[in-house]
């Protein structure tokens, strides 16, 4: 089969269809995303070797689990033990044995097929097409924000970074009742969340005031977003930080001390919030896809995300030539 | 009156006694602690200038407020304006127009006298002696990291340095039921926490291992205690950061996001607190004072703690010089 492969460079490959193995499933790929993370992968984060691609939508065609044969699913990108402690505790996402799809140990859904154990996928229902469920795994890690801070809807919150997933948390934000602003620094993206009810604002134009937010959920993809946040927010308030990026990042920890701040790690989230955010149409995610490339066409694709002032890409495989699986 | 003045460097002076205005009260000073932030603005830490300390027990000697005249007080070290939305919201510890005693446009407590608001101020009980009643502002930060924490009693907790609030901050929390060891590299230190019943480790002869912890408090005063503590905790866990310092802090912000931890910056705290614990004898500081200079001596003093593997050293003002204000 076709896929996108990563060893030190990126390569459109054939490589041999994976076989599923007892309690997992065989899954076609139908849409994937790219995402931030796979752009970092390029520049050596995580260091991973393997077929890229976490965000994804697509059905099982082969699984001893015959209820699933069929169905339109996505999967939970952290595929964990279920035997330490941490899996016992519920926090299987953080298992220490753990292989993440198309990041870690795990080949992932750049690809014609990919393989995950049943475990770790939800069926979609049939309202929700295809070019919005392959937001899911985004959509929930957008939505983690509000889990993992359980903060109340917030008097004055404010995403940095208009890019894919500042866009999609904003849009959680406003969801939850929280007075929400995009902080961000490309026209287009900006002009995109008004379009959504979102308020934005241009970096270049208006500077907010220090120490004058509650709630600063950092989405810039860089590290000088930190040190934004950790000035925008108020003594006491909190900064959740969604990016992930290779170099170590720099700040005033005197800052953080004494004005009390909550800094926050957030990574993954709860497909199943997501799933209803998309079933309740709280979260516009159409209007996020930028261009859809077939996944023969996938360095073009990373090509246009990485040139262009763009959002959601996705890739199709064009399953004709391996033939179908069943 | 004789008085530690900083300003690009440390001097014993003679300054103007300071006259107190409504609302406020003149104390003389019976002891003052020396703490880790006043080496630090020896450093350049805060840009202070003028008298230094804010760790102090005294005598109130002239106040409009009659009732407090003649009282032993402790005193809060925040001189907030009581009018903006933060002081309103309870928040006063971080008014934007705050001085900060002996730190921020407020001269301090190395001094025979130093002037405070009425409403700083605390009456000390008959039943704790100055010798403790000095420790209160420290034992009220290292109290605070339970309060802005509002965690359970953890069953893996750390303090991070063995200094003087790392090793209050250990018995606050092991009078907080929490299962705590401090890790420390300074041998007598280390011996002097297994004599007050906290659990020690050398870190030179023991490296925990990595995200074993549920609850690190970061106490080491370098910038280099926030990646330690960022290795040691778990997923989802927290790090408490109390180590103020001038320069910035690099660490890898991907660990913080991967593993969702939660990084709490903690400062001052409730003097009420402190009080309450000393009463209890829940924590014992009179095992921390390493010496006591008398405050003519205080440069000496000063050298004393730079250059020994000490704890709290405390200043007394012979005030005999000076004559009594009353």
């Amino acid at each position: 089969m076709k896929a996108l492969y990563f060893d030190s460079q990126l390569e459109l490959r054939e490589v041999p269809r994976p076989q599923p193995k007892p309690g997992e499933a065989l899954i076609r790929v139908t849409l994937a995303g790219i995402c931030g993370t796979d752009l970092e992968i390029l520049k050596g984060y995580s260091g991973f070797r393997g077929v890229l691609g976490h965000e994804f939508v697509g059905q099982v065609v082969e699984c001893d689990a015959q209820e699933w044969v069929g169905r339109r699913v996505v999967g939970e990108i952290n595929v964990s033990c279920g035997e330490c402690s941490l899996c016992l505790w519920g926090l299987s996402r953080h298992c220490p044995h753990r292989t993440v799809v198309g990041i870690v140990n795990h080949d992932g859904a750049f690809a014609e097929f990919l393989v995950l154990p049943v475990v770790n996928l939800h069926a979609v229902p049939d309202s929700i097409p295809d070019e919005l469920a392959v937001f899911v795994e985004p959509l929930a890690a957008a939505a983690e924000v509000m889990e993992h801070v359980r903060v109340a809807p917030s008097p004055r919150a404010a995403v940095l970074g208009d890019g894919r997933l500042g866009l999609l948390i904003a849009q959680v934000l406003r969801a939850s009742h929280s007075n929400v602003i995009v902080i961000g620094k490309h026209a287009s993206k900006l002009e995109l969340a008004r379009s959504l009810g979102v308020k934005a604002v241009d970096v270049k134009r208006d500077r907010l005031p220090a120490a004058s937010l509650s709630l600063v959920v950092e989405a810039t993809g860089s590290p000088e977003g930190l040190g934004e946040a950790l000035r925008l927010v108020e003594p006491r308030g909190t900064v959740v930080m969604k990016s992930t990026f290779r170099e170590p990042a720099e700040f005033d920890t005197a800052k953080l001390v004494v004005d009390e701040i909550k800094l926050i790690g957030s990574r993954c989230g709860n497909f199943q919030t997501a799933l209803n955010l998309l079933r309740q149409g709280s979260v516009n995610v159409q209007a996020l896809i930028s261009k859809t490339f077939p996944l023969q066409a996938g360095l073009e694709a990373f090509e246009y995300v990485e040139k262009n002032e763009c959002l959601k890409v996705l890739l199709f495989p064009d399953s004709g030539a391996d033939g179908a699986a069943t």
